[in-house]
């Protein structure tokens, strides 16, 4: 058991948010940053919480990340936007994507959001969520480095590449789906590599493309995809969606959303927004398929241990490793 | 090698549009229905193209299909279209829904366009396909009859709900990706019962949830889906952008597209169009990572059989199974 510390929502966002105003970045995207991780952190997604704050911090302290970034936008047509991150944090492009977008479904019935010269984006559930509570259908899709190469190559080419969906029910939580692309998230094998354990079968290939168990040897090779072809096919397309539609980098060119060195990741995100026709009926329509779902025996709702990590977490704090604390802490 | 003959696009499109004028189709829809058989057959995917005639007559008389459907469509918004297709056949609402997310994209940058009443939707790889030559992002989802079962369950409620996308590029044809949810087609176990073959594990669960290599069992069972949990998170995404954002039969309620007997289907189905910005500029960005994936050793872009079967049949004509042919001429 690793020793750890209870922290309140608040004052992890507190803190998040005094670390990155002592590395130079304004309070308002200092604040983004930090509802974003801590959001990531209550869900359950620790990969994409407080582990990731030093990381951050390397990288605003070596210029990858644009402490003081300037974002810009140019509207393409009445119901798309094209937002340029200017290789600052993701999370205050994602949030004026969102408030854009909430705006111009509601007027229009439907939204699209590119975002270019972008970075790691998190849990992109949190930001479908957001749409869901405005009563908005929404999907997401990111790229991010190379890891899964194309069916039948050993050559990465498409990042983890996730999905995320969001549909607004009637009182109760948002429905939220949210999954990459690779059969587990490369994340897990980074962690076998810190503790030095080795990775079952079937997560991974070596650079050859050969099965690997060696956490090193999947590095520096790439990530199984669902479904074979399918799941390759699939990552094209939120690759096309994400990068190219964006004019983002595409996903070999991305760069590690970890380490200090190299140029900016400049990833790309996009964004739906729909309306749908009468609010009620829709989510009675939805709490119809969802009742046959969560009613079958052994089947479960996508999002409902998310549901209660945020419950919990919202009502007891966050179980946070203290080592994350400490480094935060020496950070301010 | 079955008895076969070659038949011409023309001939086979003006072949099909008699059999269903017999029927008392219109002209106008039987056309539609014919072009959109013709396309999928060209494409190699003959479980969408002459197998399904038959069925498609026996529904017709049956009045599971109706033959004079009233096509009515109503405006959610300045972007999106509700299509009521009356229980006729897919395809000439398909046609309405593109032909209005073409206008509609191209002024507003994005169009979204939903399907109730619906049937069989045949390869949406032909439909995505239209959108890309219009210069834009296609994407379409459908559900289908209830193959796939909640992840941990043993009872199907999502169909194999396929997935479509089509990008435009410069000086090629389209990029064009559609795969269902299902590791294989339900239409091969479909075939294996009809040879009396067993089918390979993986395919199927049988109705208690068990691995089967039974086509009939399977049948009565689920399909497997890809990637486990979020195949079948998918799967649920996009039966509510199908069915629960259309007010369509969800798919434990769509009847089944093949047997003339039940009520009509109900399916729905879902299509989003986007403009990028810079047709020019997209498209050089696109064919920079296609040209990554495609010179990999090993590597096959999706759709690159689709774009030879295509070209094939236009030069050489359809080689089409000879009691299909039979068949369709007994039925005018």
């Amino acid at each position: 058991m690793p020793d750890s510390e209870i922290i309140s929502l608040e004052d992890a966002e507190a803190l998040i948010t005094r670390v990155l105003c002592a590395q130079d970045v304004p309070e308002a995207p200092a604040r983004s940053v930090a509802a974003a991780l801590v959001a990531a952190e209550a869900e359950g997604q620790s990969g994409h919480g407080f582990s990731r704050l030093e990381d951050y911090v390397g990288q605003v302290r070596s210029g990858k990340i644009r402490a003081r970034a300037e974002i810009t936008s140019r509207q393409i047509s009445q119901t798309s936007l094209l937002i340029d991150a200017g290789h600052g944090f993701a999370y205050p492009a994602l949030d004026q994507a969102i408030d854009w977008g909430v705006q111009v479904a509601q007027c229009y019935g439907t939204a699209a959001i590119s975002i270019m010269n972008s970075h790691h984006c998190g849990a992109l559930s949190v930001q479908v969520e957001k749409l869901a509570r405005e009563g908005l259908i929404g999907l997401m899709v990111s790229n991010a480095p190379a890891a899964i190469a194309p069916w039948g190559s050993s050559v990465p080419v498409f990042g983890t590449n996730p999905i995320a969906f969001a549909a607004p029910r009637n009182s109760a939580e948002p429905l939220v789906i949210d999954l990459s692309l690779s059969r587990v998230a490369r994340g897990k094998v980074m962690h076998a590599r810190k503790s030095r354990q080795s990775i079952p079968e079937g997560w991974a290939l070596d650079a050859e493309g050969k099965p690997t168990t060696d956490p090193e040897a999947a590095l520096a090779g790439s990530m199984i995809p669902i479904g074979e072809a399918k799941g390759t096919a699939l990552a094209l397309m939120v690759e096309i969606l994400a990068a190219t539609l964006a004019g983002a980098n595409h996903s070999p060119e991305v760069s590690s959303f970890f380490t200090p060195d190299g140029p900016p990741p400049g990833s790309g995100q996009f964004l739906l927004a729909l309306r749908p026709e009468g609010k009620e009926a829709f989510a009675d329509r939805l709490e119809a398929l969802l009742t046959t779902v969560s009613n079958l025996e052994g089947a479960r709702l996508p999002g409902t241990r998310r549901n209660s990590a945020i419950a919990h977490a919202r009502a007891c704090g966050l179980d946070v490793p203290r080592h994350y604390l400490d480094t935060a802490r020496s950070l301010t």
